[in-house]
């Protein structure tokens, strides 16, 4: 979803956390990545990422649920670059729940 | 879908909402967010979001519907960030009818 | 679709109808709206849209037909924002045929 | 698809008719369009459209193939607007063969 | 697919020929044009495209084959404008081998 | 996937080979490529392309196979114009593996 | 996922790690690389890359796991040029895990 000239949200309003500023507050601390294809997570450390939230994860492990069986199978990634395009959601704090 | 040169509705028109600012009145609010697979929702209280309406929700509920068994599952999950391009709808107030 | 340099369909045509147009009449009017998916439709009264087509309803109605048997449900939603981008359709008038 | 520096076809081809002059020639004229996911059709009168070729029709007869049964379902729609994106294919004159 | 700063082919290459110039030479002639999902393919003569290879055919024929049961349904379309977003491949000389 | 501010690879590495420059090599040359909807090949020589990546091919042979029983079909086609869209990977020289 | 206007994550951050810099670090070295379609993944040594990773591989191996038996055949590959949009992970050092 896109909004034309969006005024931001309230920009005096101090609660307010822009998408951005958590993913900022997310650099060199684990997270929990969800992709679109709902059966694939990741978590890591966050190293960087860039304006389309590829992101760079190390000492990752990957999370693979086979659709059938609903099995989950895990991989350690020493260092990884996940596609922006691909994720759903990102959780600060790294554990799954 | 996009309109190439819109002329913004009716702008004098007292009681129209404009897509931007009903998010912008949800900020620090309960919303509930209906994603585009059909079968993802999320409760939580919208901290923040940008123009591509990612949002960022804190004490948040994902609630996801088995397809095959139609079993709903529920997490708690403190703060998420939420990819706008896979959000189908937003409701104000965060009460899942 | 898109054309490039549309010259805009015959301009002193009268009777021509721009969609921009058509969706500005309908502002404070009741609309029904089909989803891309093809199975789920809204009906209520649009308060306001923006270049995108993301639309606000008020005293929404959503309708979910299953897939496998066929049946319907529905859900009152006092007020909704609607992704423009997964709207295949809008009917004004908000009469469901 | 998309072509870079398309120097247009010929264009002192006098047999040549750009898609936006067929989309023209078309206007307030009855259209038969098909839509991408192949089982949705519409013939009505284009009352107008825009770079994005959403459509206007007035007097719209819906044409919906179910996918299982192969049954078609019409429903007659007195305006309304087609998201362009979802458009496969516009055929002149509305005659559905 | 897309190339940031493509260096175009060997320009002075005679033996080149661009897309675009491909395109251009079918208009007027016959083409034949199978589409994205795999079971519609159309024949006709092109008599106009875009920079989006929207393309206008005249004395087309549509063929269809039944995901099932593999059967081929055809159609004659005095005249259709096609989204180029769905061409999958363009075929100069609209023989369908 | 996109980078923003892609530093390009390290310009001076003599051993790069940037993606524009491969596919540079391969005009007048055999290629062999593969479509992203994973069942459908092409080999023939790459007579051009232009930044999308849309490539002419010259004497080219289309490699299908049927998704249900696994049996590949092939067809001559003496020249094709590809959407770049759809490719998912070209190889040159053109020997299938 | 796409960040409006992303203040770079801590730019001083001395650890931080942006994708572009993961990417260049592969020039020359080997690199696992799983596409989006769950089921292809390649080794190889990337050679070069652009804006949108499009990737050149040399020495390549191609794994497809069949999804209906979940057998997996490798095909050698001397070059190859991966479409960037279907790439979902990079990982360094090429050791498929």
């Amino acid at each position: 979803m896109a909004l034309p000239t969006k005024q931001s949200a309230a920009p005096n309003n101090p609660s307010l956390l822009l998408p951005s500023e958590l993913v900022d507050k997310c650099v060199n601390e684990k997270v929990w990545i969800i992709m679109k294809n709902g059966h694939k997570e990741f978590t890591g450390t966050l190293k960087g990422f860039d304006v389309y939230v590829n992101c760079v994860l190390e000492d990752a492990i990957e999370y693979d649920r086979d659709q059938e069986s609903g099995k989950e199978t895990t991989k350690n990634l020493e260092s990884i670059l996940l596609n922006g395009n691909n994720i759903c959601m990102i959780v600060p704090g790294g554990e799954r729940s």
